[in-house]
């Protein structure tokens, strides 16, 4: 038994069996440093596990749990925690499959069921499938709706995360009409509060948020727009009169750079495009989705289940294991604090 | 004389005196790297040259020219062209003054002057101010407009150069919301015709134009926004039609990420800060601006006369050398084209 109690017990999900999901996992639980930064263990299933491993030219060493507290944690051992949703069938790879959708479902549960009794810290997540969630009848368009669902968290913040960037969303899938529609002082200072709390519970100590504009050059006092005017700045003035260290609004392209330089803790970007085009340019491979909010952390590669190269040996797990190190890190500041 | 046929002619004009443009010249036409890239000669005047270099705790060798046949383009001696407006004017550092504004028109006169005559192949512009142009009720905002009026040319296509991206923008200093209201086919259509006259001028064959999507991941099929359906589809089937080697709508969080990957010559950006984000935080220091289109080859830095720290010794010609040798380095491109 080498489990670190100083280290997050960590739940690796499997994914899509029918994705590249357990051939990032082989990669990434094959990693010396995932020890390093936590205790992980896979919920998945033997076979799916097994097949990837063959894929790669490696040989797994499974350790068939029921609970964490039978995992071992040791490099060179995997823990393997199978929730026996149709272990044994047969899956095909880069196809839309109800049965694959059940069983990656499964995992979700199972990874929820074991967060909520406090008996993991963290869920690293691989890759679902929409489409299969969908034929399998699983009423959720993504891990996003399960994770808020199943968890009954008021909230969850997405947060994106590469090199020294945490960056924010006021809002994601919708038009960038619609989203300049939802840039309010309302909307904007919810969102203030929440990341504030939620990064005071990290032990951020007055957490610096920088709000990004939406017009370039932060509208340059209202020739470009009056967004910041009418509804960024009340916002922030608001927030500082609450004793939340919010900032701006930043001219959009400078704000990720200053971030980068330590200027500040993390970002409120306004639209999808603005966050993720600073986030995916900088590092296209390590960008890392946190999820905020749910009673554990959550993180999410930024990657899709990429069927057309499933089972091919071409998938690598370098956003994987950054998705999960990122994940460790954070689930181990929240311990931290709630250790003192 | 050491001019080298090969390398274009580049006039570095000094900008307003009473920013930091002189101390970043400085530092430039001390680079012995421009001499390789270049045959370089600054437009502006002596005392604010030597001022700059007073600052920097360096003499210059001043070898004053009445034109640039007269220079001697050798790495140690500055060939400096003095207009001689109000040359002997005592200029105050930091502050909004029409005389250096004044003073600042008439170097981008003599540039322009020189370039439209084929006499210079380039033209690296250090930074003015807006404020004391208006103060000096010179006519124009910026130097996009003095060049591309005093050159009467029918376009100006201003470039963001940073690493291997080169980005255009279909509009730049609008709102958000009327920058979508700019995404119309006979825009992007239009764009698409000048950037690929332009490339194939610089020597690209079939230049690649990815253009990016306006929408979160390129609009998902109309779910998020249609202007990728009714406008940027239909303007990049009618390009390919003429010719044009356009690609997308692409989703603009990986466009970027792809261009930098050599997939792409250079991208259609649709708002200012779309592309703006990618370059900038991708290398804050190092985003050139270059305006095609002009006669001759024209870049500007990205930063601007900076009063608060102008006279400091504080500012460094990081970005004015990146800026002169990206210039360069398209003036000699067109130059080899035009000797075939």
């Amino acid at each position: 038994m080498s489990r670190k109690d100083k280290l997050p017990v960590m739940a690796i999900t499997l994914g899509d069996p029918a994705g590249i999901g357990p051939e990032t996992i082989v990669h990434t639980i094959l990693d010396k440093s995932m020890y390093e930064v936590s205790n992980p263990f896979v919920i998945g299933n033997r076979k799916a596990m097994e097949r990837a491993a063959g894929i790669r030219g490696v040989k797994l060493n499974i350790n068939e749990i029921s609970s964490p507290e039978e995992a071992k944690f040791e490099f060179g051992i995997v823990d393997l925690l199978d929730t026996g949703v149709e272990s044994d069938a047969e899956i095909e790879y880069g196809k839309v499959q109800a049965l694959a959708a059940r069983q990656a479902y499964s995992y979700l549960e199972e990874s929820i069921k074991l967060g909520l009794a406090g008996r993991v810290d963290a869920v690293s997540t691989a890759p679902i499938n929409k489409a299969a969630l969908k034929l399998a009848e699983i009423p959720y368009i993504g891990h996003t709706e399960i994770f808020g669902n199943l968890t009954h968290s008021p909230y969850a913040l997405t947060m994106f995360h590469v090199q020294k960037l945490k960056v924010f969303f006021l809002s994601r899938h919708v038009s960038l009409r619609e989203a300049c529609d939802l840039v309010t002082k309302d909307n904007v200072l919810r969102y203030l509060r929440d990341i504030d709390r939620e990064f005071r519970a990290l032990g951020f100590e007055n957490p610096s948020i920088a709000v990004a504009a939406l017009n370039p050059h932060g509208g340059e006092g209202g020739m470009f727009g009056r967004e910041e005017i009418d509804a960024l700045i009340p916002a922030v003035e608001q927030a500082k009169a609450e004793g939340i260290n919010a900032r701006g609004p930043l001219p959009a392209d400078s704000v990720f750079a200053f971030a980068l330089d330590g200027h500040h803790d993390c970002i409120l970007s306004l639209y999808h495009d603005q966050g993720h085009i600073a986030c995916k340019t900088l590092d296209f491979e390590k960008a890392v989705t946190l999820t905020l909010g749910l009673p554990f952390m959550r993180s999410s590669v930024d990657h899709g289940t990429a069927f057309d190269i499933a089972g091919t040996g071409k998938a690598n797990g370098n956003s994987m294991i950054e998705a999960s190190r990122v994940c460790a890190e954070f689930a181990a500041r929240k311990m931290a604090l709630k250790a003192v």
